[in-house]
């Protein structure tokens, strides 16, 4: 067989083999790091017979695919200890997840942050012991009757389930069994770096009908440095938690009273919206868009011609009933957009493209549960836009949008993102226009490749009504969100039957691109408080400066150094407060008000202000019109500070 | 007897008569211009017998009290006019309105224009004919026989229904006689100047399930002057009409796909309500309130907690089923403002007033039969605020806003405006708190007065919270729109458990004050464009300037121009269509653009435009850095043109 070596080299093994002993008996370092090998395209462990004339890569662990294996390798080690500890604790599922793996017990009592610490050292005990993971293949019987005599409830329940055929493996690793697919690393020794993180409850197949297990989430790293960065990371976005924060800056509540996910802005979280939203729409207006306003409730019957209900009822919310007529609260705009360029009149080749822009507040029918501070909520006002154009106006128009976007997204100091491009794919569930999805794939792939972005086809993942771009963008954790979206829809204008004279003189049906540029103005806000930690650029900030007297005989001269700050527009205040100086200072930097402005003697004497910059930084006196004048630069250029 | 001449001399007149009697004996002259009297405050005919002890008060045509009378007695005259041509003819009923009279015919065809001509050359035959009104009382028995004779079943339903005790009377001129409770003038040839307006469908009793009758309009006055006049602000009105400039100049739409009254807004329509509720947002701001979001959708709960759903759920929209809890769309703001005050935390004294204000779509489920245009909506954007207060900043408050109401309103140029204050009256609706009302209804007068408004108080009409000074602005046509609100709530935050720590150390109760500016952003734009007859201020206009190549060759010009209109925030177009230029000219003025900027050669050569307005003055060429430091004078200082 060939092996190619992580670094490109390969080198060739006579025979059919199991990968361990082919490691074993060629170049035992690799053993060190190599987590498993990929044969067309599958992941393999270390126990499978390989075929001789195979050609397999090597995985090694700074691959994204290891990651999994290693990390489930590693609930295997939780259980095993957990097993040791607490040997009547029942075992259910224990995945690697996005960040590590976690795995689900039933035990009498929950876990305290000390059976933590105990469970963490007899998982390095089991490290240390190095045991191999050992797959044995068995029959459903011999497995049901392991299972049965190790009293493993619900292991036994999910056994019941795989498929008849399916291959039923164990994996053993010293004196711990459990029934899995695999695959596995060489050994327990393989695992460097882990940690513990929290304990949840969680019940068994997500029912709420079912007993609630007790959930331990941990991670794993292969590097030291790893763990740790992501250990400071994951304690970053803790004190990041836009939930807090928001709490924290006193930028929005929840009521009971009002429903879940329907957000309240108070006055400081009222004007951050207010400016991202005017922020777009400048930058709209620049770009050729025109606003529309159409309001928030729309005749069921509509979302029906347009093809929403059958799709899309679910995340309605239910109807309003008005003598037999059923209204929906709009989920969306698109048909509502279409319906104004349909009342507007005939419309020429000449007017296209038109661009219409709205920040409407649409309602998702969220599940409640589901419903995660402003990052997942059910009051979404989107920055979208439908860009009614000819078939041959795709490409400039989807160009355009993702010039808007990227301008936008740099503003806020998203400077990575990367493009999936959802496709048609081969399911059935697309309306079959095989031209139209052509054409429409390949003007978004060409303007994706003119402004020369990179871009990821994802298969299948298309919107009912064509190919979409999603961009997904890298905040300053490295976290992804899917902000942006470009949709071509060739399906609803004709279901809504839109026209428009083409230099043909006969009636054409315009393609309408769907576009939103940071997606909603309430989960935007969410990830941008994370994003910059609460510490808005000046621009955004609710409070530019705070104006800080040293002592009560100040504040008069600190009053009328807020007067001329507020009489440019400067969002200024003034604390004159009885705390000391250094509260207030603190209070301003925890408020993470961008400059705090101390006036005392000489300032007042000097017609001045001592500048302090809310990340500690002294700036020293500056002039009041040569502060008002580097704060309305720094507005002006969306400086961070 | 005393009787009070208009011009406030008396005269005596010994004995009982009637008031025609007293006139003939005493003045003949007073025949010519005196209606009716008024005896204790009540309004009494020629024909009623006065007491020789009686003071009256003789009433000419031009007090308020006599124009019913004289335009009912117009609605005989009508229905005279029917009945000699149309002698089948059934009478309904023929009561006087606000702008005239009308009277409900049951007959086999609907009235044509010609009939109209027709009836009125007979009315004023009846006139030149000049009949005394003799009014005759009888029995029930009497009224019914004669009724029957006249075979005026309709008259008869209306005679059945009189209360038992009733006086029953009837009024004769000449060949016509009529079941009327009368008052009435003294006989036809007292009508001066009249005019049937038009016809139209009505319901027996406005019920649709009776017979459709035919309703002829018409009005009266004394002198031609003020039938002319009335008659061209009719005309001009019917030119102003919003919902018909609304279509010509494409600012928004109804679909019957959306919704009645809700409305659709184009480009051109949603910047100017844009720019009206920036305008007011920025005003708000420099006035020391601030902007808060609260959204569409509330618990139900939460409006029987408050008071709402007792006494407003009719104009709710039918709720929304979430899992058994009802939602409605959100009707008004305050109670999501109080619980957005209560989630905020503790308030102190200190930080009072609070001042929430919020441009939020509400929805009022106004019947479908009773909208119109943009004045009778179901999608109102109010440009609301709440203001939390302690009970002695009620008057500082409620001047504030006083000032803040004048102020836009006299930039909008409403001139005139009156204020009707709302009191709670001796009904028994409002909740008792006597020292409560007593105080707010001290404290708003004690505002007026301070501030010289003029107010006329109203018993009875309160809201159910508290008392409220509702504002009347009259357009250029001299009618009345009531825009601006302010009311005071003590009954809301007791409810909703709203608190703030008093200077006391305890804990208070706040009082909210309810303010709205212009009302609504719907409405308001309806009446706006009534008031500048579609000819926005040059600020307001969707499009500020339209640039008019004389030909093809002077285009790319006419393109440079416009581009250093845009990048000034001009709002600015080029029409470059092949029609000639005076039929451009004739579309831009009737589209109401303020200014049209032609280039032709000289333009060309000399850097400049020659500006019309839409009014069809030539302001002669400027230069175009000339032109736009004009145009951005007129926008900035918000003139009309």
């Amino acid at each position: 067989m060939i092996v190619k070596l992580p670094d490109g080299r390969t080198f060739e093994y006579a025979g059919s083999a199991k990968l361990k002993d082919v490691l074993v008996t060629t170049d035992r370092q690799l053993l060190k790091t190599v987590i498993g090998a990929k044969l067309n395209g599958e992941l393999v462990d270390f126990h499978r017979v390989l075929p001789a004339d195979a050609k397999v890569e090597l995985i090694t662990i700074d691959s994204p695919e290891a990651r999994p294996i290693y990390r489930h390798s590693l609930s295997h080690v939780l259980a095993q200890a957990v097993k040791r500890l607490i040997p009547n604790a029942k075992l259910a599922i224990g995945p690697a997840i996005d960040d590590g793996f976690y795995y689900d017990f039933d035990v009498e009592k929950p876990f305290t942050p000390e059976d933590i610490e105990k469970l963490e050292a007899e998982m390095k005990k089991v490290i240390k012991e190095n045991y191999p993971f050992e797959r044995s293949e068995v029959s459903r019987d011999e497995a049901h009757k392991l299972l049965s005599e190790m009293k493993e409830s619900y292991k036994l329940e999910l056994l019941e389930e795989l498929p008849p055929g399916e291959t039923i493996s164990f994996y053993k690793d010293g004196d711990f069994v459990d029934l899995c697919r695999g695959p596995h690393i060489l050994g327990t020794g393989q695992v460097k770096h882990f940690k513990l993180l929290n304990v949840a409850g969680a019940y068994w197949r997500g029912d709420e009908k079912n007993k609630m297990l007790q959930r331990i989430y941990g991670t794993a790293f292969y590097t030291k440095e790893e763990l740790e960065q992501f250990l400071h990371m994951r304690e970053e976005a803790k004190k990041r938690d836009h939930r807090k924060l928001g709490k924290d800056l006193g930028l929005f509540y929840f009521s009971e009273h009002i429903g879940p996910g329907l957000p309240l802005f108070t006055p400081k979280g009222e004007i951050v919206r207010y400016l991202m939203e005017s922020y777009v729409r400048e930058k709209q207006t620049r770009y050729g868009y025109q606003h529309v306003w159409t309001g928030h409730m729309v005749k069921e019957e509509l979302y029906r011609r347009s093809g929403h209900y059958d799709n899309y009822v679910d995340s309605m919310f239910p109807p309003m009933i008005d003598e037999g007529i059923a209204f929906r609260l709009k989920p969306m705009n698109c048909p509502s957009h279409m319906m104004l360029y349909k009342e507007m009149g005939t419309h020429s080749y000449r007017d296209l493209p038109l661009r219409f822009a709205e920040f409407a507040t649409l309602y998702r029918y969220e599940k409640s549960g589901e419903l995660s501070g402003l990052t997942r909520v059910r009051a979404v006002t989107q920055d979208d836009c439908h860009i009614f154009c000819t078939p041959d106006q795709i490409q400039s128009e989807f160009s355009l949008a993702l010039n808007l976007v990227r301008e936008v997204l740099e503003t806020y100091q998203f400077k990575d993102y990367r493009v999936r491009l959802s496709l048609r794919g081969s399911t059935g569930k697309y309306v079959a226009d095989d031209e139209k999805w052509g054409k429409a794939t390949t003007a978004l792939k060409a303007a994706l490749d003119a402004n020369r972005v990179k871009y990821e086809p994802v298969e299948g993942e298309a919107a009912f009504y064509g190919p979409k771009a999603d961009f997904l963008a890298t905040d300053v954790l490295g976290r992804e969100w899917q902000l942006s979206t470009i949709q071509v829809d060739f399906i609803q204008p004709a279901r809504l039957g839109l026209e428009y004279i083409a230099e043909d003189g006969r009636t054409h049906t315009p393609v309408v691109l769907h576009r939103a540029v940071t997606g909603s103005t309430e989960r935007f806000l969410g990830v941008l408080i994370e994003h910059y930690a609460g510490a808005f650029p000046v621009w955004l900030s609710p409070v530019q400066a705070v104006v800080l007297p040293i002592t009560d005989k100040h504040a008069p001269y600190a009053g009328k150094v807020l007067e001329q700050l507020k009489s440019v527009g400067v969002r200024a205040e003034l604390d004159g407060s009885n705390n000391t100086l250094n509260y207030r200072i603190r209070h301003a930097q925890l408020q993470k008000t961008p400059y705090m402005l101390v006036v005392g003697d000489r300032e007042q004497q000097n017609e001045q202000v001592a500048v302090r910059l809310r990340t500690g930084e002294d700036l020293g006196a500056k002039g009041v019109a040569e502060f008002v004048h580097f704060i309305q630069n720094k507005i002006a250029d969306k400086e961070l500070i």
